[in-house]
């Protein structure tokens, strides 16, 4: 099966048309015609080799949403027409204990295989992602997209930037009573802000602009905070739940720490390039938790799409053509946007 | 009241006898007379002012074990001639929320008063802590020791390496089935190693010194693994459900937090003096936590002794006289203690 896709032939070269093969459906597969693609920064990252281990040519995207257009004598979760989606993952060793317990993404034996630029046991060389025509997937890492939703674009970015904010919030437990704070409002704080405060917290947004509180307010914080202001940080110490830090450059995680009560939680969601200083003694009096999150299991992410349709929840997106993705990139590094770039991938066929 | 005892006069000066005043017991104190003092390290930062804040002469000295010889009108727990105790803290502000929960030591008015070196409320100036005949406590500050207790120097380090061990290992809920690694064999160490096993866990010591594998196992250690060998430190990779590090000095986190299991957590109750470097992705993949814990609050100290006393368990100590003291200190510098120094105050005499 020919798909036509756009990619990157080189760290240094632009993504550009380019042709793949799927496989044909298997028993278990569904065939997935994609509509709407979201651009996630780790999309930058791996075309230019970043994380050096990209494999040539390299078709990003995991933050997929499209209709089913076939599926395998075995299915059962899809029927033809479905509205379905995938996100960071399509396949795991589905054996040890984190895969039997919904967690995919922890898989023991390593055999998580991501949905771009990981070793593809049916074709051999890489998987290719989302900048494409079409996907085919184990119905067992496809989610199901409720009619419900209107706005498919806007649900295409859940697949990543929602579940990686969903899951922590969830396992940490926030709620109503709770004081939240959420780090940087970017395509993942703006779905942290969003979905903290549909749990019920009291949301505060740290962020280094100024510019966006206006934004953060209407996105469902209820207080923001500039974090570069020393008097606003030092009047929050101590006075806080939980904060899940959504910034992936290097930052001063202590600023942050020191803003925790007895026995709360800061949760790093973005992945920084060199280690963090931890000063011992933020953790130790009193006593903190530092900890990290990746993604979500596919329950759990379907549990976060089914909660974004019965809410109405989506991300704020800004819709491009394919063929505007390096500028889009561009625009990304600069934090130009306001959430997600999402592409409309009706634009292949120009 | 004149009580003898041993103080620095300067950061650089040895300590030496001195003679200080404590309060007349008021209605809810105690007067302590000192059987043993146990000799914590932070007695040596304090004396030579190694945390800034030293207010001299300082009397140090917060693992304190003697005989209630009077008692205040109001006192109710203790009689003359009871066995009694007084740790790290001599008082809190006793209505804030942590205090209310019975964790004095993260009292959040900053009203805790430590054994030494804090805010004297009574007399002015500052505590002065065990390395004395005598000392004077609320009686809501001083621990009851059972008279099962046969080794009473042995009890006397249980109120400082004793509970900031015993604290996190009960509050992540460490017990049978679990895979618990214990970090450094020194006087937190043992004790970790000590109550870990006493929990029911699997108990893995990491040391630096091959020498000390058959004393970690005589302790409780069910294995053994030599840090500085990164083939062992590899083949441990995600087996552990919690590890309770022990080190003081700077070493590297991420080592031992690459150890952790899904959802396992590294507490630090050494404070190394500069930022510990985390990489992110040790807490990310797979999701773990990085924590800190301090001491113990009173209630919680009262349970370890009794638990202590029930057991049999006691530290690890070599008896020493007041006058050797800073040979101890000179030794201790060097980890040449199995596992703590402990005063026998009677050679105050001397």
């Amino acid at each position: 099966m020919s798909t036509k896709a756009y990619a990157a032939r080189a760290a240094d070269s632009p993504l550009s048309p380019f042709s793949l093969s799927r496989r044909d459906p298997l028993p278990n597969d569904v065939l997935i015609d994609i509509l709407y693609c979201g651009v996630c920064h780790s999309d930058l990252h791996q075309v230019r080799n970043e994380w050096h281990n990209t494999v040539y040519p390299c078709v990003p995207g995991h933050e997929i949403l499209g209709r089913v257009s076939k599926v395998g004598k075995d299915v059962k979760k899809f029927k033809e027409g479905d509205l379905a989606a995938v996100g960071c993952m399509v396949d795991s060793c589905r054996t040890c204990p984190s895969c039997k317990a919904g967690l995919e993404q922890f898989c023991e034996t390593g055999g998580t295989v991501f949905t771009y630029n990981g070793p593809d046991k049916h074709l051999g060389g890489v998987t290719f992602g989302g900048y494409s025509e079409n996907v085919v997937v184990d119905e067992a890492f496809a989610l199901k997209v409720s009619d419900k939703v209107k706005d498919l674009a806007a649900a295409a970015p859940l697949l990543c930037a929602g579940i990686t904010t969903y899951s922590p919030l969830k396992h940490w437990k926030v709620g109503p009573g709770q004081t939240v704070g959420i780090v940087g409002l970017g395509g993942l704080g703006h779905m942290g802000v969003k979905f903290a405060h549909a749990f019920g917290a009291h949301v505060v947004l740290f962020t280094t602009s100024p510019g966006k509180a206006e934004d953060a307010k209407r996105l469902g914080a209820d207080e923001v905070v500039v974090s570069k202001d020393p008097d606003a940080m030092a009047a929050r110490a101590r006075s806080f739940d939980f904060i899940l830090d959504c910034v992936s450059a290097q930052h001063d995680v202590n600023a942050y720490l020191n803003l925790l009560k007895l026995d709360g939680t800061l949760t790093l969601v973005g992945a920084p390039e060199n280690p963090l200083p931890v000063a011992a003694f933020n953790l130790i009096l009193p006593r903190r938790n530092f900890a990290g999150s990746a993604i979500g299991g596919i329950p759990e992410t379907q549990e976060m799409l089914d909660f974004c349709a019965e809410r109405g929840i989506g991300c704020d997106v800004e819709l491009i053509n394919i063929q505007d993705v390096e500028t889009a990139y561009d625009r990304l590094l600069k934090s130009d946007v306001r959430y997600r770039f999402v592409i409309d991938m009706a634009s292949l066929k120009n």
